[in-house]
């Protein structure tokens, strides 16, 4: 049976931040946990997004891709999707909606699954460009990120909102990936306006987070940085 | 079949920093989700060592019950334990067979369970003292801790190494909790001296964190305290 009280995370953010950017875990792994999800893939090539079980991959050109089973990626989360709340929403932006989960949901403290289906007046994505070895840091990764806008545009924002208290595990609060209904544009949300969308909210009781604890890299890896709040924060906001 | 390769903890450790002291988890839910492991109890009473199934509770008196399945727990954390490695060590103390551990084990990234059985020259103990409501903040609760100290003394000690990254949701590095054999002395472990035990490990892959999301003073109480770092190192070491 699904278990739709979970979002399973492969990998930490942490891990970004200190460079380890080599898919650990394959996607046939990964889709056994969720249907819906984000992450990115192997090399930090680029935003991926999960729906309906097909995992989308937006490169820095803007391209999108869809990813095989035998791909890797080095950090992701995934859940089965099963909303208790769905509602349509209307002109309203980003920061609108995201007060409005927040106060309907009482969120802080617990883990909750994000989707809004529709139509966009305004989707602005960056994506992060593919990086090769020796991997840098994250800061010097995501010096140059590739911004994209859209106007109009039907899509779906996929993603997810975490406690602080596991930030660092993950981004703390709001986290969202955009994929558009034609297949041709997406990636991290910066910022979006909706026309018009179902917004489906899906509480969580519980974080499955899985390391590569076989992985040379990651074993060895300094994950304890004192600036770690500030990197993440610099990064992913 | 029972998963041997994760870590299931109830509540956060920064749940206890503020005061959310009151069981949110029957014993007979948290005992489906390992055999061996430690926590506290309703009430913040006392410290939790779960052995082989067993579910004992040292309380502040010094006096070690056994908790049946309708008890709850505000915080706990166990697993099917399945150690990789099994060793026989002697004549080492805390200190030494800690960073003997985490040497041998490269500890630092990942989740490990950690158990030592045999005969003890010393044990160094405490308890936490049962609260009542309006429950205080952790530091003013634990103002006030018995400690318990014996001489040659066989039992268990078991407990986990956790990556500091998950600092807050549970307690980064070393966590021990002791139960002598004979079931009347144990608690949190200050530090102690091995005579000769079997020390055995057991490398995690996963942390499965379960919420309390249903419990309203979990959902509206504020986890983001500014020096829950701080709280946190001045309580458990």
């Amino acid at each position: 049976m699904k278990d739709t009280t979970t979002v399973y995370q492969h990998g930490t953010l942490a891990m970004l931040v200190v460079g380890l950017f080599e898919g650990t875990l394959p996607v046939s792994e990964l889709v056994k946990h969720g249907d819906m999800g984000i992450g990115t893939a192997n090399d930090f090539d680029g935003e991926v997004v999960i729906v309906d079980g097909t995992v989308y991959q937006v490169v820095e050109s803007g391209q999108v891709n869809v990813l095989g089973p035998s791909d890797t990626v080095p950090f992701a989360s995934v859940n089965y999707y099963e909303p208790q709340v769905k509602e349509a929403v209307q002109n309203i932006n980003s920061t609108q909606v995201q007060t409005k989960i927040e106060e309907d949901h009482q969120l802080g403290n617990y883990f909750a699954a994000i989707t809004m289906r529709g139509t966009f007046k305004h989707m602005h994505t960056r994506v992060v460009p593919k990086q090769s070895k020796p991997y840098p840091m994250l800061s010097e990764a995501i010096k140059v990120q590739p911004e994209f806008t859209r106007d109009n545009v039907s899509g779906t924002i996929v993603g997810y909102y975490a406690p602080y208290l596991f930030q660092g595990a993950t981004v703390g609060g709001f986290h969202l990936h955009f994929i558009n209904d034609d297949h041709d544009f997406g990636g991290h949300i910066l910022d979006f306006e909706i026309d018009q969308a179902q917004l489906e909210v899906q509480e969580l009781e519980n974080l499955l987070q899985h390391l590569p604890v076989t992985d040379k890299n990651f074993r060895s890896a300094n994950l304890n940085l004192a600036n770690m709040n500030e990197e993440i924060e610099s990064a992913e906001h």
